[in-house]
């Protein structure tokens, strides 16, 4: 069973009547619950609990883990950011939405200003469109998503070219944007997903819900990793200074093996 | 079950007794054999069948092919090679194994002279180094895999720039090669993975065989698709001439719809 | 001094008055026009010339090949086609536009059935999005470029993921397309733009004359190359049988060197 | 006249005279020389200089930096790296040599641990295999470049998929990696070239300083913008909340436009 940690700022909702009538439950509750339905081990954290709630043995526990934030971004500290880093690189799948594109672990990830966009908050249409039919992440999701009302995001996205290009968003004011973009970092999968303004009922559409579900599954596929087989069966990835595998035949200089720790 | 068309040009093993003896079955055989034994539903497909044994019922049961050739490249139809492609567009995996880099349908798919590369066939040593350690088809591989004695391929490799690289070869002469490649065509999945000289018992190797199960199982994903859910949920893909979403708005120019159907 | 080859099929202006009245001298002549202002050597070409106007003598004297075509792509002669490829594939440039997204030698260079896509005749307005501010196909342009009426082109696009996304449009109906794309392919690059519909004056449109100027810039770089240093002053790439580069100890197994040969 | 500013940690070869032997002028020394012949303004800044000798004003006069530190990349002060990446996200090129893979620059662009890789010290045989032989970088340069004395490195190498793969290394002991790696990270364009371990003359082979020479070119490209044409002629690219090109039309759900000021 993957076992998916949602993360949530968990501030808009408890600022804003308008906002916990969208998600009563905070986006966690509402991410978390779909998840379960879907069939995953879910738990929730937030930034006002212990280290966020991204504890070394929260993360022990966690395949994906789903980040949404947006106005408390510095608040998250950098000791928890390097230690979600970490994971990323030994195989933790993340799932970035919306706002958490200028989140400081989706910007360390992309050595980009990922902050840099156009938006306006004015719930116009998007469409959001497929441009990967044969991808993971939309199974069972038609040519396209039609959101009523949402934020706009537009480009230039600040973001490296992504390493797989799958959803593409018109918006009804004239912009478009790389709306589903994939990464691969260190031994980790790392998807950005852009619906999901706080103040629109936006996870609580089927598709949505289905693209965040296919997302988690793909993203978790790095641990489904085994015992390896090869060279040296025993052996996890070298590195550092290590020993030739082939002969290396003596030659007319001299070597200059340990000249770093003679000197 | 994952369903499993071994191609093989059975040639080499029927003209010489060394091969025969590396492969008393033909290639296909021994693949065929550790494909079933992990778990594949698999069948047998030669060059010296009626249509190469690719009919359109055999590939209505297929979802992966696999593709050895060398010397009879063009004695493969076009019209078998149209088949093969127009299943790879709409979903089914492609396996395309060491001298098959310069088969009809490779060529056809990487829009590229693929058949460019250096090669010598005598029985070097080549070290296969993973550089995608996160990559499903190098599950249960660790660093490198050793192969003893094995023909030289060598860059330049006429091949468009992998959507993912998965491999590349170390050769004992000085050579490198970029020996695990991945494409996506249509819906289609395309690996091409360079071991295989059929004078040497290669696909008898264990972790050879590991990297062409995970390939089968990564080649299968797009038929694992589901019922759309979205915009139309009865729809497949809509090509052609389509209906606005959106209204569009009366303007000052003279529309042209129809101006062709007019004319 | 660049040479361009601007290659047209030059039907539509001849047939209707209207498609005419757009371009009197021919999309291709409009095209030549611009260029020879930027400082390119042009030349045109079209179908109902000897060979289409593309023999060898003309491509040896080409660095870069527009290509405009929409109604009559099964009449290029495929002996045409594959001379093109084989320039492209040495290192000439190709600039597709528009409905040459269906053209023979677009499509043998993609590799997937690069005509499917949406499309609606009916002069609605595009917004073209710079998702590549610093390319050098972007230079000098700016956020977005408005094309008052155009046909619409709509996701999804049967392309391989492109090796550089450029542009991406919008639609007035809702609709999304990757409309400036660049692929490598064996020495040459390939840029495909989508504007251009005949019944649009899209090609007199400063911005977009500036793309196709900077496309052809880019195109032909490959041209520009120079002696080569390095291990073999005098070669050029050497396919096929060669001779290892460092030494191969002896080893137990019995060479099978020449083993085709021989048997 | 392209400016270019080269970066040494100069430690090296102040410390080991068989370092100083090799560099008499230092790592900066030799290249900035081969520079100036080559046509370009250089100028050096190491280490020990005020702000490391990268001072605003220095940057605002540097098209390309070249990046070579080995055993002081913690001594880089994080306020100077965070100037170096934010004249990359506006244009400048960076060339990050050798051991400057594990630089703190490098490794923020990176988004991974670009630090982890195989090494061994030895003076082994390189071969550097040109797979980009149509690439800016690999003007001139044969199939491949030999260096007879260099370090190993070994993969896997902890970078991103790299947007261009220009080179990989072959060593004598069975490794390979991927020694020339492009990427585009905001405007800027990033070059990692693995050679040049300070004990070996490798800066004073003609075929490498060729490559540094055409990189240089490569990652200048983005300084050689124009003014903007297109939609808004004065603009600078617009971030932020940005008013709509299209109207938006009315619609049923009441608007949150400034939602986050209101309340």
């Amino acid at each position: 069973m993957i076992r998916v940690t949602v993360w949530n700022e968990f501030l808009h909702e408890r600022e804003h009547p308008e906002i916990a009538a969208v998600y009563p439950q905070g986006i966690h509750g509402c991410i978390c619950g779909f998840l379960q339905q879907a069939g995953f081990d879910t738990k929730a954290a937030t930034l006002d609990m212990d280290q966020h709630g991204l504890t070394e043995e929260v993360l022990d526990h966690t395949d994906v883990l789903i980040w949404w934030g947006h106005k408390a971004h510095q608040a998250v500290s950098d000791e928890v950011v390097q230690r979600v880093y970490d994971r990323v690189m030994n195989g933790m799948g993340l799932i970035v939405l919306h706002s958490g594109h200028a989140s400081k672990i989706f910007r360390k990830l992309c050595g980009t200003d990922s902050w840099r966009l156009k938006w306006r908050e004015d719930g116009e249409t998007e469409l959001l469109w497929n441009v990967a039919p044969a991808h993971e992440i939309t199974r069972g999701i038609d040519d396209y998503i039609r959101i009523p009302h949402e934020e706009m995001y537009g480009e230039p996205f600040g973001i490296p070219a992504p390493d797989e290009l799958v959803f593409i968003s018109w918006f009804e004011g004239g912009e478009v944007f790389r709306s589903g973009v994939c990464y691969h970092r260190g031994k980790g999968r790392v998807f950005y997903f852009r619906p999901g303004h706080e103040a629109f009922p936006v996870y609580h559409m089927p598709e949505i819900q289905r693209v965040i579900v296919n997302a988690c599954r793909w993203a978790a596929m790095p641990r489904q990793d085994e015992p390896k087989m090869g060279a040296h069966p025993q052996q996890i990835t070298a590195y550092g200074d290590t020993y030739p595998i082939m002969d290396i035949r003596p030659n007319e200089f001299q070597t200059t093996a340990g000249l770093h720790d003679q000197l």
